[in-house]
């Protein structure tokens, strides 16, 4: 008895998502469970026989990995895009892959409705959302976490397990953290549980990706980045020599010698799209890495006037990419100029990495802005110092014109 | 005979402003010596000896560090100031507070001239300029690393030397290090000689003030800060609980905390104001603690909307400081915005340092915009979750007319 | 039988707020009607009758116009607050002025609830209710277009007549006019009926303010407007010597002026806060003049670094004013820097009034930044040309590395 | 005798660089003159006999009106482009395209110099020496106005004619106006000698390309704008029919129905680069018009929150325009974005033209965003007013946490 249409829900193997699962084929729905593979510590096989054995038609499960990584977070890498001045967006990254697939699938499965296990509080609805309807605005999206009938009969995590049992859907964990989590490869999330009084230390066993830095090794490791046009495309190991040129490769290679070396964590209290603040502690290793490595090969090869004003819309596209605008034309718009001037971002960055520390030993670029004549501090290199004269002499006139109308309006000057 | 004028000499007590010093003697003015203490190591009285033995008229030794830390240095910390998203600004800080004085001096003294020992190439000489031509449009300014009499004459060191020897001026150093330092509380900059090749890492020895987080304790120590209206009022160690709460004493005790548990190097090429790209290495201990403290509390007090609005305008002020145009109506204009906005930046971050990590533990406010109940995952905390319902759809509503339209355009959708 | 409380209902005379407040009643609310005067054409005492004929416990009529002008108005002319580059923002700027208000009776009155006759796809709806809340963060709010139980007991105009008819309440107009209006001392705003295709050329006698500039006077008319930190303190007619000094009469002076001089319509298609796109014709005579006048002698007066960072602010202060949030840190944060900026905002403009156009003709100020000495094209007047070379050059520096760059990257330079 | 080398000069057949051709042939340079055409009122062959006469080697004149228009105006139409929020740039717009073809014609001749007649307080010395410098970083540039040996020589106009005479130079102007101008077919505008003084009103007789609006005809003249990717790809007039849709001819046709209606005028205190402010006159009659037409189609077709960022954008590339830095990475930058949002900007304009006034009268587009069913305030068009609750009730979340903590702070709310 499916009367009410199909379903394409985004299926995550965990006890809420099975729970909707059978809620929806209760309801009276068809349901298709899709699984995204984006890096996820899972039982991918395992999580589709659960699925089969709750009722769901059929599980998709996509391995999105390497689009993950060379299409999105790569941009987001060239466009230096940091959130609030501290979160890598690893949540938010991974959502347009994840939505764009869903909706491909459920076209395909002729899907009228899309569903997913989000919060009625969070920001990942909203990313999940606006997703859905920009690539399909006439889909129609179940939201059982703000539907009453669901909420008010799951209060909480017992009627859940309870629902599980009756419904017979296995449930692996014996006993739950007190945080939640959300995974990918790029990153790692923990928030709610004891992590909402922002004053509470996370437990030293929460942190599951990164070594903490306290426990990292002694001897640090150097390694060189390569970049093209804003993009790493090889990463060497100056110890071993081992070398990645493969997107997908070199950035799980990033992310294994952060996850060794201690480096990626945080912990903030971030605004959400919604209005309310919220504590998130993250751990982005591959990703803290290659930013500060961007960062810096961005020193050499960048024109300062394109930097400032990239700087002014990677702030812009953070939050964009946060609040769950990726699919927009405010993206598109961005990036057009973001692209351009990545064009000129190649070279080299040389890196130590040392119990939580990205430090740079030097950079260089066969296309670099800097001049080392000109630079020098000793020799002329085709600088006249008069030029200076001249220089400063102009840019003094305004202030001086400014001086003279401030202290007849203020009584003084500076 | 000192017939050309008088003139108030921005002295250090090394070989440059030395022989400055004698060449502006033997040009026919009368010096008058300045010397701000801005916390650089300096013997201070052994530099007055020199300068008079050599000619000075007077020698003004003046001990800014408190004005320094509380009148700029704690603005900047309020505004999270960073240059190029890297650089805390440390050199460009100091410039205000020096040239102040220094006009302040020359005014006194009758002075028609004011002096420095600034090179041609670099940001100093802007800095230090546009300073004196704010705070006095009358002012005139002797650059002699811009006039060719003098810089023809001192091509290189050993011409400095060589004159020095002439003039019986005393040199302390016996071996000059192959590159360059300005040093104050805030921090030691290095760059020029062997630096000026960006893809050479800088020698252990040349770091001074840090500790090289391989040396650091094993041990970490924690520490409280306290914030009042975005300004540090209180600094605790939670180890042996000492305490400070003087603006300058707590900064020169974050430093002593900085400098011994290997916070806050960092090494960039950087774009100067004249155009020119060039390589800095910086060490700036208290300071990076403080931002990194600051950005947090504003996490958790910082209203969203203010904290983009303030985030571009700081991007904005950082170059403003940068360039040398502290004393200008544009400052003015963004400090404004920003004290309005500190008002509601008062709590207490708690931290750990450890081998070059400042470690955020948890924060506190007693006027937190953090409100538990409403962010909490498991309660409603007053939250209607079918609000986000309408909140989503009428967000996607652009969203579809946009896919709608960029269909027509481009053949496709997203 | 008033047992679900009491409304304070923001009352027009109109028929929608009149079935809306009989609505209330129906419903077993006690209601106080309140309109506020904020200059629009209203017989104020019949409404209060209709009001209280209806059955309203009591009404408050607030004269807002003074409050209005000089607290709300004249900090938008500070501003130069413009939205989308086109539209002055009558409408978003009566809002917090009537809200506020509102606020401060429902509070005397007991009230538990406020009401408006906002429909539920505008503007308006976020703009009463997010000051309403932002007010007091504990108030409820009734908006009846948005409730099923009313907006589906009226589809239409029809029923909402023979409501009307059935409870006895008068209707003024006849036969209500193709479009919709909203009125105020600053605009009157046209939008919906026929106006919903922006194709259709509003009819000629659609527009009730402004003489169209083809029936304007055939001979101008000449006035100066005198400023002061921003805001205008004296008008004066050239032509017969009429001279204001108060604040809403000389505003209303200038609208007097700009509505017989054709000059302050537009037509435009906006963006509303909530994703649609709209059509709205606006009249807005005295705040066209002040806007160009205020323009104008920041030209003069206004430093050039100040002026950006404002224009910067003023676009998002528009938006912020247009979406309804007048009551929110963000405003209190742009304007503390708008402020800043309007210290040095004093001085007189001399204008002509001619069919439709507002025709400088000239500026003055005792605190002009402007220099005719060293503006002159014929003397010296301090400059020294050879400065300009240094300007030059210094500026090249940073061209010509990148057009190297740009050669070895694409091939080819500009 | 041309020992010095061979400069190409930019030569206008005036007075000025008339004079500096002889004098450049005095100091023992060789001369190629070249006159861009850009559309001003000019006698070329006149011009080049005088060139010829005096001592030019060889005169290029180029008809780079094509290019102006299509290649540059119409990119800063599709930017909105505007000066300090009023000047349309007609002066800036136009050295790229006279730079570029001066440094093709100077390496075509194998000169090592190029040279211009702009003085040494100016915008245009920058623009034109950027130019020269972006496009052949070896170029040098003899400016004569910024070399003593020239401008100590010709103080003023007198010692110019009196040098003319002696090199037997006709001088074809019988009477000097007291200002100056610059024409292209973008704009003329007007500075210096009375109009030095800022609150001196233009003589009517100076205005030279644009009627005065009571002067235009007393009926207005309606035509339609046609738009593809933001550009105008048709005019038609629609009283007679009138139809250009070259880009060169409609935007002459532009100009004239601007001219003949009195469209296009300002008077301002402008910012220039090196820090003064100087008073301009200009007309700008085509520009006017376009500018109008493209705000409103963007109206239609534009994204909002593309166009605020592109807002911001056309800000900033105004300042870089006027600066004179066309050709720099910044502009390319800008211009990737603002080109990717244009995609969606077409569609037809509907205008009249009546005595100053550009009045829009509707517009239309096959790609619009606006959709009459979801902005009817008559029927649902698909909204549910219920989403509008949620939106508000989320955006409320924010300020009512404001407030609380506000009140804490100030002890008030708002």
């Amino acid at each position: 008895m499916a009367g009410k249409g199909k379903v394409c829900l985004a299926y995550s193997g965990g006890l809420d998502t099975s729970c909707i699962l059978a809620w929806l084929l209760e309801e009276g729905y068809e349901v298709v469970a899709y699984m995204a593979n984006i890096g996820q510590e899972e039982d991918f096989e395992a999580a589709r026989d659960k699925a089969l054995k709750i009722g769901a038609t059929k599980v998709y499960i996509e391995d999105l990995r390497k689009e993950f990584v060379e299409g999105v977070v790569f941009s987001a890498v060239q466009a230096n895009a940091l959130y609030e001045g501290v979160y890598l967006l690893g949540t938010s990254l991974a959502r347009p892959v994840i939505t764009k697939t869903q909706i491909r699938i459920a076209n395909a499965e002729g899907c009228d409705f899309v569903s997913h296990g989000c919060t009625g509080k969070g920001n990942d609805q909203v990313r999940f959302e606006l997703g859905y309807y920009a690539i399909d605005p006439s889909i129609k999206v179940i939201a059982p976490w703000r539907i009453p009938e669901f909420f008010e009969r799951f209060p909480g995590r017992p009627a859940l397990l309870d629902y599980a049992a009756k419904k017979g859907i296995p449930v692996f964990q014996t006993a739950a953290k007190p945080w939640s989590t959300d995974e990918n490869l790029y990153h790692i999330s923990y928030e709610a549980g004891i992590l909402e009084d922002p004053n509470v230390t996370p437990p030293k066993d929460m942190w599951k990706l990164i070594t903490d830095p306290e426990d990292a090794p002694t001897t640090p490791e150097r390694i060189s980045i390569h970049f093209e046009n804003g993009k790493p495309v090889k990463v060497v190991n100056k110890g071993d020599g081992k070398t990645c040129t493969d997107g997908l490769d070199l950035f799980l290679y990033l992310n294994h010698l952060g996850r060794k070396h201690g480096v990626g964590r945080i912990d903030i209290v971030e605004n959400r799209f919604i209005g309310i603040k919220s504590r998130g502690c993250y751990e982005t290793p591959g990703g803290t890495i290659l930013r500060a490595a961007h960062v810096d090969i961005e020193g050499l090869t960048l024109d300062r006037e394109v930097r400032r004003l990239r700087d002014q819309f990677s702030q812009r596209l953070s939050e964009i990419i946060y609040n769950g605008f990726w699919f927009s034309p405010e993206r598109e718009f961005i990036m057009a100029a973001v692209e351009q001037s990545q064009q000129t971002v190649s070279g080299t960055v040389h890196l130590k990495l040392y119990k939580g520390n990205v430090i740079i030993e030097g950079r260089e670029s066969a296309i670099s802005l800097y001049d080392d004549k000109i630079a020098s501090m000793d020799i002329a290199g085709g600088f006249n110092p008069g030029d200076s004269d001249g220089f400063i002499k102009i840019n003094a006139i305004r202030l001086k014109a400014y001086v003279a109308q401030k202290t007849k309006v203020t009584g003084s000057g500076f």
